[in-house]
């Protein structure tokens, strides 16, 4: 299958942007089409995970509905009306000898994506993969393999008609775990490895992969609320980071609060966020601050947990300086935002924090493909090297120098 | 080690150009101010390796005198005259909520360099290390010990005399190799690892390294002379890209030659080059064609070795679309070069050949930093993530989102 794919990549360099913009609409209507298909498949899945008492929560990210399948036919869509940057080149330099050197963005090849539970991530991957020139290799998870493969064989079908070389996009549907070891082998064959699941997925494959792998793991987020924060602007920024949606990697987990405005800030905000569910757990400082409430005390592992639920750790710190170093010491290089009406202070925040995504006057929730503009992501990658943040179309090629002659030797 | 380079690396991300320039300039003086001392620490290894029967080559590329170390000292001022990608935002995007979203160009942090031989490496990763904002932690090779001290003495000093954090630039002075093994191990406190030396050395890091590599392996370079090539122009850049220095990367080792035109090409060039002393490979129909020459049989192996020295393999190919998949099989993705006056040729070489850098009418041999006008290099990447090709100070460098609201919050 490997083989196979890298066959289709170098076939794939060349399609043409109008090849695949189509092939991706065909992909979306296939997607419609195969509607009861999809669904009937995804309630085998549903049956399979409620005899294993899989919890409430897996089974609700791994179930299909009519809605859910139109909006995984919208996803694709969307993707087929990004900018394609295959073929574009970023620079042309002349040197002094007549050479015209260029970078010409090319697809990177042979992609394999390893997934959980949710089977939109079939169509999702499929669809950013082929718009950014890759052949894929799919492999799901067995709780749902049977949506993803429902889910495969109409996008596979419609892409092949519309002339996508076979074997661009490709499934494992062998459930045995060897089988992903094997991949991870083929550092000849395919190029990137993207893991889709929990950290402890992630490191597994990243230290049993011969393959370069883009790594996503927990996003441990902050919002540090200034001295001179509009507080009000801060209860709102640091309420949605928090509760709007608790169980993703952009949510803030830990709020850090300049000391010389922490007594006027935390009562208001504690206040919402307790009557929202939130679980508070406090530094020494803020115990004291918001003794009239229910505070837990924050150990030291409370600073560098990754909760995904309606917890909050809080620390009073005593500058900015102080509350960089702590994002810098615990945070996960994910997102993290600056409260503050001084221009002074969101640049140095902006400068020494060392984040995918730094905010300044905004909740960390914005840190996905859909809201940075990209249409939709293969995930929030918190490596250094390649792609940082959401990973997107352009994210997924790389690049060549193309340098054009007539007759340049080396003196 | 490590922790300290960190800890300078959270430092020199605020670093002002002007601050590195200067330094620069002051390291490049040091280097010259300290010559006498480098070439008498060059004779201890020297003689060492005299004693320990290195190879002349070997000797020869450990070897300093004044013009060596004035070469060092102004490939250092070269490089604080680049440009200075820090801090820079490639784009800003305005999306419909307001937010501001822009790409920060930011150091990768604290970079590891393992190298062999050559003390100039040193200086020049010294240079570029410091102008790109990343701390650096030096590994040469024991046969060079004493040379790299006494280079590393006179950089670190003037660098710590300018301004620069102490911690910026340290140097591995135990020949012990289990500090390597410690070193890869350290994923939390170094960001990239880029081994400079002989295929072995680079994959038994990367296969130990937990930490990312930017790998350059061997150059397997190609010239392919089309049915529509200018045979003059062809001549002299098959010539240079295999003789003018032989024992480099991006010299040629194997030649594709379009078989339509291959008896008409092939003799007067067979002839050149075997004045020049370089030994021929050929395949069947070239040993044919030059039957009046001594040419070898090329076996399979030929087409994937890279010689480094006077011997050139030879293949007559039926057309483009051979020479294309001759070399995306056979080739190490390093350079490669279409001589050609068919622009149509031109654009599918250009577009399907899957290496660094792609040439068309020109020699193989341009593919290095100063040529490629970055002005140094760490090497030549032949990986397909994060640098492609010859890495220079930006490609020394990575992004972060870096996004201003004004309060805006997720819906």
């Amino acid at each position: 299958m490997a083989e196979f794919a890298r066959d289709a990549s170098q076939r794939m360099v060349s399609l043409r942007k109008e090849t695949k913009n189509k092939a991706l609409r065909k992909m979306a209507a296939a997607i419609v089409g195969a509607k009861s298909l999809i669904i009937k498949a995804n309630r085998k899945d549903i049956k399979n995970a409620e005899r294993k008492k899989l919890s409430p929560s897996m089974v609700e990210r791994l179930m299909l509905n009519e809605k859910r399948v139109h909006e995984m036919s919208r996803s694709i869509s969307k993707v087929s009306l990004l900018k394609d940057p295959v073929g574009t080149v970023d620079a042309f330099i002349r040197r002094p000898n007549g050479l015209l050197i260029g970078k010409m963005r090319v697809p990177i090849g042979v992609m394999l994506v390893i997934y959980e539970s949710r089977p939109n991530v079939t169509a999702d991957c499929a669809a950013l993969a082929l718009k950014s020139g890759n052949a894929l290799i799919l492999r799901g998870g067995k709780e749902a393999i049977n949506s993803n493969i429902a889910i495969f064989n109409a996008l596979a079908g419609a892409a092949e008609k519309a002339g996508i070389p076979k074997g661009a996009i490709n499934m494992v549907k062998s459930v045995d775990r060897r089988a992903v070891s094997t991949l991870l082998g083929l550092s000849g064959l395919i190029d990137l490895v993207i893991p889709r699941g929990g950290e402890s997925l992630i490191r597994k494959i990243s230290s049993h992969s011969k393959i370069p792998v883009i790594k996503h793991y927990k996003g441990v987020c902050h919002v540090f609320v200034d001295d001179e924060a509009d507080l009000n602007m801060a209860e709102k920024i640091a309420y949605n980071a928090k509760v709007q949606r608790p169980g993703v990697c952009n949510a803030m987990e830990t709020l850090l609060v300049h000391e010389d405005i922490a007594c006027r800030f935390l009562p208001s905000l504690a206040k919402r966020l307790i009557t929202a569910g939130v679980e508070l757990r406090g530094c020494r400082k803020t115990k004291r601050i918001l003794r009239n409430f229910r505070v837990k005390s924050a150990k030291e592992t409370d600073w560098s947990e990754e909760y995904l639920e309606l917890i909050l750790s809080i620390k009073a710190v005593k500058n900015l300086g102080e509350a960089i170093r702590h994002i810098n010491r615990y945070g996960t290089s994910h997102s993290d935002a600056i409260v503050t009406e001084s221009c002074d202070h969101a640049m140095e925040f902006l400068e020494k924090v060392d984040s995918s995504a730094v905010y300044v006057n905004a909740s960390t929730r914005f840190t996905d493909g859909n809201q940075f503009g990209k249409g939709a992501e293969m995930g929030i990658s918190t490596d250094k090297l390649h792609a940082r943040g959401p990973v997107g179309v352009e994210d997924l090629t790389t690049y060549k120098y193309v340098i054009f002659g007539n007759g340049q030797v080396r003196k």
